[in-house]
């Protein structure tokens, strides 16, 4: 474990597509979505504490969900929890916590992380962290983490590598974000590409030089605004900061157009966890492979998903391929199929009047 | 309208085939099914304020739910609210009642009305109660009051009858309590038998000598007591009657046996409501022909019926006939062809440890 490893952990999203569960004042990495006694943010942090000392962790979030961090991470210093005036997308989060990592250590070696993906062999990724940080400690390339793809899944984001079959890490030829399902299929048939994990690997002086080359006024806005990180100035400077960024991701941002990008092929048993049907394949189903969380009676059920507050009892009868969730002051049925129709129901549930569903 | 009419409301039930909605602590008598805004007990006394003085009305109902009737009847006189120690069917009801009202006055001319039917055409209703009344002001016999039936429903009592045109009381030759649907169609295509509506008119001596003819032992224990109703002695002694009395239905106990039953025709818009599906066919439907009650977002969505609460926020997608009711703690999913599972549902909710669900 290096001192010079840093670790930041984005935890700002709203998770809407696992709606009505994920919702905007509790979002999905608060949740322990898996059962596994701890909430997918503590898993995360967790995750990292053989990569880099605790100290050099930090949390990006939301303003409004500081208190939460700090309900589930009771041992960050209040330094280590970055707050965003307003979501902006991850590359003002990422200029946020490198340019603060840099000023505090100019030869930083970062990780970027999601909070809210599930990784079920943690050694092996933490192996390939390590394999990463150990390149990106020597040279200034950006590094991302690749996961062989097994379905042509439209919700990810791909990445095509030139494949040299002598180097583990390999250079990026594109990016692709959620293509269509046919040409997930060629992706997928190809074997020329893998998923875009989100998991980015970089040290500091090559992720700020690469913000100055292709988000430059992002750069200069954090390399003004550097001065006050760290100091009583850092909350008004960031107000002030991030009413000027673009909203846009580190992907598109950045990743896209630089020419130093590689990826780590990585098999780690990860999903992001983004869709119902997402927790649905990792689950253990029962007998009616119904994947099934809450207090039940069902009948003639099969091939669900079910997860409701265990003070409920739920009675299904005759259902095959739905979701039923219900979380707070929404309950949602909706055919497991059809579930990409769940950001309509969010922006439709947007425009009720009365109560906040969202 | 005569000071010698007396109305007993029998509002003990639990409408359990409507669970969850129907619940053990508030059942359907006391909900506001159809959403006219008051209950179906506020309802069924007000049907009959031209039948008889208010002061002649009398709600016999479990000793539970004596605070819920005083609630929704404020104007009732506590000794207008006959309280039953236990649940013991029809019969022991309707003696209670019986013996009591014959007590205050021998030539009383009762209706007996359960609390929780719809009738949509009162006029018409109250056409027939008249009718009914002005016969047993003069005969000893009991009426009861039949409905054309429209489908060969196996969830009502069917009566057949003797149809002399000329007669508006037809002499019942048989009760048969909820039958198979090929024998209900038979009766259906016969044209010789109406639904049973449980709904009964007779004069105090006439059911009183019925009591004592065939259901001797119960006519007993309140010839008995009868010195003690109206007494402070009457909640001990009921307390002690119905320890004795046997759960029967008046149909089965009097109606079945007794050779002086009439049967009055009427067309009312009657429904016992007792099911979710009889609630769909009185209710109004939406273009997707759902009867959609609650704070909704339907995409995809036919043939249902929805009864949520309306704090919470329902979306479904692509369902199609189903009853989808939420009521407290439970949330019920069933197809609406498979409602009769219902009773099944609340015997095995009823074995779930923890909370009550029924």
């Amino acid at each position: 474990m290096s001192e010079n490893t840093f670790v930041v952990v984005m935890a700002g999203g709203i998770g809407s597509r696992f709606w009505p569960f994920s919702r905007v004042n509790y979002p999905k990495q608060f949740h322990d979505v898996l059962g596994m006694g701890e909430s997918m943010l503590q898993t995360t942090v967790k995750r990292f504490s053989g990569i880099c000392p605790p100290e050099n962790i930090f949390v990006v979030t939301n303003r409004e969900y500081a208190p939460l961090v700090r309900e589930h991470l009771p041992h960050l210093d209040e330094s280590q929890i970055l707050q965003e005036p307003i979501g902006r997308n991850t590359a003002p989060c990422i200029a946020y916590a490198c340019y603060k990592i840099a000023k505090r250590n100019p030869t930083a070696n970062i990780v970027v992380a999601p909070a809210d993906h599930v990784i079920l062999r943690e050694e092996a990724f933490t192996a390939c962290i390590k394999e990463a940080l150990s390149a990106t400690s020597k040279e200034d390339i950006l590094v991302t983490l690749g996961i062989k793809p097994t379905r042509p899944d439209t919700n990810y984001g791909y990445i095509q590598f030139i494949d040299e079959p002598s180097h583990t890490l390999k250079k990026v030829k594109t990016f692709t974000e959620k293509p269509n399902l046919e040409i997930a299929q060629m992706f997928l048939d190809s074997g020329e590409f893998v998923w875009n994990a989100g998991i980015f690997i970089w040290n500091a002086q090559a992720i700020i030089k690469a913000f100055k080359e292709f988000l430059s006024d992002m750069a200069d806005t954090f390399e003004e605004g550097t001065p006050l990180l760290d100091t009583d100035g850092e909350h008004a400077f960031i107000n002030k900061a991030y009413s000027h960024c673009r909203n846009i991701s580190i992907d598109y941002g950045v990743m896209e157009k630089a020419n130093n990008v590689y990826v780590i092929l990585g098999d780690f048993g990860w999903s992001d966890l983004g869709t119902w049907n997402s927790l649905y394949s990792l689950s253990e189903k029962n007998e009616e492979n119904n994947v099934a969380d809450g207090n039940l009676l069902l009948y003639d059920v099969h091939n669900c998903i079910i997860k409701t507050p265990p003070h409920q009892l739920v009675v299904a009868q005759g259902l095959d391929g739905y979701i039923i969730a219900q979380h707070d002051n929404v309950l949602m049925i909706c055919r497991r199929e059809d579930e990409h129709k769940v950001k309509d129901f969010v922006s439709d549930a947007k425009a009720k009047k009365g109560q906040n569903f969202i």
